[in-house]
């Protein structure tokens, strides 16, 4: 047991460390999962590509308009990849939250395949948001009306228990999911979570799964991890046009100008390219041939990717150690050990998260606003901090992460006096 | 006066020539605005830009996330050339269409700046549409729900006092305008026209003007045609919130590779990267730089545009030199006779317009339908087609041209006979 006075000197040690933390005026960063320059050095040979020679496979013009579903020769290298057959792909702009945000727009504007009406027309939209979660997914269901409401994470996916019980409400529409290496936690969804998935009995007939497979080739081992395939899955419960899945190359070649992939069932993807093509004549090809050029084929895409492993695992690596040497015996403090991906979720105790990102605020350190994680910014526990060790360089990584344990350690100490 | 037996002959004749035609097996295309190889021959050296040199003037690293308004100096460069100024001119992606799309479903969606709920809540919205128009605009309106009411164009432009009468429906929430060489006439608005714009007594208060400027440097003649500033007489006018500017390089630098650009009032702009903030992180902004490298300032753009004048003028010479020939003195054929733009509106007599364009295209002559520059492409009178005379090489639009002689011809003589 400690007793009170350990706690005192612990409150005046814990307070004495921040107050140290704060004279040395970091500015350091730990809150979006950004590529580092390091990482887009990679990549910047492809911005002088492709060069003279703008003609796709096919002989295609690609500087001309048209082209609504994407050059060929870049969904055929994706289509492995994301498990969508190349003909039910779309490669677009340079923004997978664009395709996913239009997609609720024109299920807004337009019946679904199945549907019977515009989501519009219905008294109440519902998504399902797996907390913890990814922000800008649920910003973007705010925005357009979309209620949200929260289904646990468990070590498989959403707990499908709950998710079956949710969608017998025929308000749920949809739900979001990042199957592989979790945006924040690191979980990939198990083979029987993404079955029970496929066959959930969804009450309303245009229930879709927005299946955000950011991390589809972004492992942190030497694993590839797999994830089961949700398309095919899908058909075989009798459910072919439920998902609509997403990737992108935002973080494989260059963030701001990468390349966003949309596959689903021929039926959806003949439904959203109708509705697209009054939207634009097409997306920019040239940049679908600058990929396939710098690219070239999966063991390309796989020594790309091998190559940020270099340069990242070694900040998760980081992350890991400093929280085990500091936190492995503390109650009520765990964090995601993951494969993959670009985010460390730390489990604080009860109570505690928002005042530790203040605190490192007041430091100078930022960290992703505790709750951002949760539906309405609203972590109910105050317990989910999301740490993106990606951007800064390692010694930066490291000088953060020692900031990031002084704060909790106060906010502990503060708790326990 | 022609006796029957002269019509007898002529469409004796008319109908010889036509069977000739169709016997040359000619496959040849005269239906969309884009440029043509040579034009995009002008801008490859684009597709090896930026090259390692990768950061904008103020030291952003273009490669990463974020910049939502687009890239300073590109829109610096462009907002003389759009009447906007730089800090309300967003640069995006690679279509203004897209853009416009996206404007109606914002507002579809969430109150405009001075408007008191979202359009969807209204029971009926409406768009003026000046006829002869551009078809794209109104399919995007017809697929979002938004009813289109035809205003006839007049040489100043759309028809002020038809436009003053219908405003007063507070249905109506918006008019399509391409100011500057319009799609399809070639027709610029005179100051007159911008000023009733600008001022027309609009019942509702969230009435916005499309002002589509998309060939705002695309002159045919050295003489650079200026169109009123929209946004300056609407502030003027007590309405500074009611125009929206678009403007694109997709007829600049590359069709499918180019950036679009929209620019409106502080608060309106503000709207719109507010809700687009939730679709996106921001737009590719090595494609910003790409164009500003390459197109260097507002010299380098006119030297540019120059170019492109020397490869299309003298394709809308060929086809105002082939109609003048031919029909300059026929009762009921007209063409526009364009000082910049990509369309030359050919009128024929009532009811012949639908019949020419069959001809043509069982002659393998491919021309814009018939109707599709009117709303429903319902054009009542039957008597407007679109000819685009950028795309094929000089020697074959001469040889389109030709063909669209002969059926005109047969198609008149049809109607006399």
């Amino acid at each position: 047991m400690t007793s009170p006075a350990d706690i005192g000197t612990d409150l005046a040690s814990a307070r004495a460390a921040y107050e140290e933390l704060k004279a040395q005026g970091m500015r350091l960063d730990l809150t979006r999962g950004k590529p580092s320059a390091e990482q887009l050095d990679l990549a910047t040979p492809m911005l002088s590509l492709p060069g003279a020679d703008y003609r796709a496979a096919d002989g295609t013009d690609t500087r001309n308009y048209a082209g609504l579903q994407g050059l060929p020769e870049l969904r055929g290298l994706f289509a492995p990849f994301l498990a969508v057959p190349a003909e039910q792909l779309v490669a677009f702009g340079n923004s997978s939250l664009e395709l996913m945000h239009d997609t609720v727009v024109h299920a807004l504007l337009s019946p679904l395949p199945g549907g019977d009406r515009r989501w519009v027309d219905e008294e109440r939209v519902v998504f399902l948001a797996p907390v913890p979660g990814y922000d800008r997914h649920f910003a973007l269901c705010e925005r357009l009306g979309v209620d949200l409401v929260p289904v646990p994470m468990t070590p498989d996916g959403p707990d499908m228990d709950v998710v079956d019980e949710l969608v017998r409400d025929p308000a749920v529409k949809g739900i979001w999911c990042v199957p592989k290496y979790s945006n924040p936690d690191g979980t990939t969804y198990s083979d029987e979570t993404v079955r029970r998935l496929a066959a959930t009995p969804a009450a309303a007939p245009d229930f879709r799964i927005f299946w955000d497979n950011a991390y589809a080739v972004h492992h942190l081992t030497e694993h590839e991890t797999e994830v089961a395939d949700v398309l095919a899955l899908s058909a075989e419960a009798g459910n072919p046009d439920r998902p609509f899945v997403f990737g992108s190359t935002s973080k494989i070649t260059l963030a701001g100008a990468g390349v966003a992939f949309l596959g689903s069932s021929a039926a959806n993807v003949a439904w959203w390219l109708a509705l697209t093509g009054k939207r634009t004549i097409g997306p920019d090809k040239t940049n679908h041939l600058r990929h396939v050029r710098f690219l070239r084929d999966a063991d390309g895409l796989r020594d790309h990717m091998r190559r940020h492993r270099e340069i990242i695992a070694p900040k998760f690596a980081v992350v890991d150690e400093v929280l085990t040497s500091d936190f492995a015996d503390t109650p009520g403090v765990s964090w995601s050990k993951p494969a993959g991906g670009y985010f460390v979720t730390l489990t604080v105790p009860d109570g505690t998260a928002a005042r530790i990102v203040r605190l490192a605020k007041d430091a100078g350190l930022a960290l992703t606003p505790a709750g951002a994680t949760h539906p309405y910014g609203d972590d109910p526990q105050d317990r989910t901090i999301r740490l993106a060790p990606t951007f800064p360089p390692l010694p930066e990584v490291e000088k953060a992460m020692a900031g990031v344990v002084v704060c909790v350690r106060l906010a502990l100490a503060e708790r326990a006096a």
